[in-house]
């Protein structure tokens, strides 16, 4: 295992410390029970947006914790949900007195252990459950389709409409709107190695890729020969649009994510791949990100988002967002 | 070689039509000759910064390009110099009659195609030559020291202050400037792999790394065996601390740039390994960046970056800046 670490056990609160100082006129966080929240007290009367899932998978979620997307973060350990204990230290930390809504990717662990968090909480709270990809109908940690890259597309058009101030009920759901609107699917070229194994979590071929990977290396439809780029585009676009059919004309957000150990480079050449397949669909791309933002440790490969926009969704992507890893005007 | 890309021969053009696509309301690409402008007409009576090199460094020099930073980038194959008609092209594309600042690496290859370029121009320009990489005096591509990571510092300081309105000698002198107080160095954990050579430009061994290697893979002080990050930060952090001679209570700029294959977890483990090793030396760190800015197509590892602040760079550092890969203020 080649890493920049110290120590196996250490990489999470090192990482979180790193990060903490780096952003820290942004974010706080706090060590037991863990968390990341924003900086300084929580606006008052505005739903508060709290998100948490395994580690590995940065910038999700903790660098969308700002204005305009989330309040508060809940890391566990690499690939391993966080903690009960965790959610409920968050939510009353930036509860403002419009509840608590949490944003939930859907693997049994992380749904699981917000209903357990959400069972001891006073305060008013709802969750909005992800399950954005298209590739699998039920998975090795899901019960249902798996939350992957969507779920951040979810955090930023629920974190505007919160900071606008929105009510609970309305921002949830928003939320679930969101989620039906986008599809993702993924691709691996090599595994990732999870710190604590030692060793990569899955085999492929010098030649092989694994397509509809999950986020955590589980596996995906099919593992196939290594194929160019605009042939893995049209597998992945096409399955998406199988899922979400989309109309011809219609508007779309195009997301290209990278899984870590991917650059920018390929990752900006899929971007083309896959807008060829949108053309061809007669999709109209209106907005676009390409970026690693929510990772699988150091996995090579990407993973395609699509979601429908309508006006509403369009102008809450658009809104002022200040995160460590997403901002824009402001 | 596993790489999301179709035919070789491709890569650099699909990459950068894709780029130009994601990012249409920021900038506009020429295809023959090559080079990428910001989006609209020359500022007037504005300096005009160009820079360039070889591709493979993502989202170094075309991701700077917008408001408050570059006004063109010329991008050369992998990890190849562009040539003098690319920047001859560039320059009378966006030179808004204030003048060319030519923003250049040094390695032989570019600074020889942008002096060419520099004498085929009729109009005012002048060039800044960066240098920050502390880990070898010469190297395979280079005569002096390379140009790495710190470029990126420059280009947005120099590139707020020709915002401004300085004139050409003003933002040339300041460039220059902030190129002495900059020092770089790199280690890589595993080789890239350039596409048209299709197999890694270097062999490390599976406990291996190579300490101060170069943004294409050249090699650095040494090869040695696998070490804390502690242990990598410490000897880094050493090194530019010893070209810099920065004092105890000074502020500086910390840059963790990763590579292209190393995951933001671990270059945020790095920022608080680097961080403490600043600490230890009496530095305040008063502005923070972490993440790919400078990459190396897939190579793992990440390099260190210090510039020695005084409040006229901190003040262009905080300036808005709106390119596809750095964006604040606006």
């Amino acid at each position: 295992m080649k890493k920049l670490i110290n120590a196996v056990d250490d990489v999470l609160s090192e990482s979180l410390e790193g990060f903490a100082a780096a952003h820290a006129d942004l974010v706080r966080i706090s060590r037991s029970p863990t968390f990341v929240a924003r900086a300084g007290t929580p606006t008052e009367n505005k739903v508060a947006l709290i998100s948490g899932g395994g580690s590995g998978h940065e910038p999700l979620h903790a660098g969308f914790v700002g204005f305009g997307m989330l309040d508060a973060a809940c890391p566990g350990q690499v690939f391993t949900s966080p903690t009960p204990d965790q959610m409920v230290a968050a939510a009353e930390a930036v509860d403002g007195g419009a509840g608590v809504l949490f944003i939930v990717k859907n693997y049994s662990g992380d749904v699981m252990n917000f209903e357990m968090a959400a069972e001891m909480l006073a305060g008013n709270h709802a969750t909005v459950l992800i399950n954005d990809d298209v590739a699998v109908e039920d998975s090795t940690y899901s019960s249902g389709r798996r939350g992957v890259a969507g779920t951040m597309i979810v955090e930023k058009m629920v974190g505007a409409a919160a900071e606008a101030g929105l009510d609970l009920a309305t921002c949830q759901a928003l939320g679930q709107r969101v989620n039906q609107a986008t599809g993702s699917m993924g691709v691996a070229l090599t595994s990732c190695t999870v710190p604590a194994a030692g060793k990569p979590t899955f085999e492929l071929g010098g030649d092989e890729m694994e397509m509809g990977v999950g986020i955590h290396g589980e596996p995906g439809r099919r593992r196939v020969k290594l194929a160019p780029a605009a042939a893995i585009a049209e597998e992945m676009i096409g399955a998406i649009c199988q899922s979400l059919q989309p109309e011809r004309g219609e508007p779309v957000l195009l997301l290209v994510n990278g899984f870590g150990g991917t650059p920018l480079m390929e990752l900006y050449l899929m971007y083309h791949a896959a807008a060829q397949q949108c053309g061809a669909r007669g999709l109209e791309i209106a907005r676009s990100l390409v970026g690693n933002y929510t990772t699988s440790l150091d996995m090579a490969g990407c993973s395609l988002t699509l979601t429908r926009l309508d006006d509403e969704m369009t102008r809450w992507w658009d809104a002022a967002v200040h995160a460590p890893a997403l901002r824009w005007g402001r």
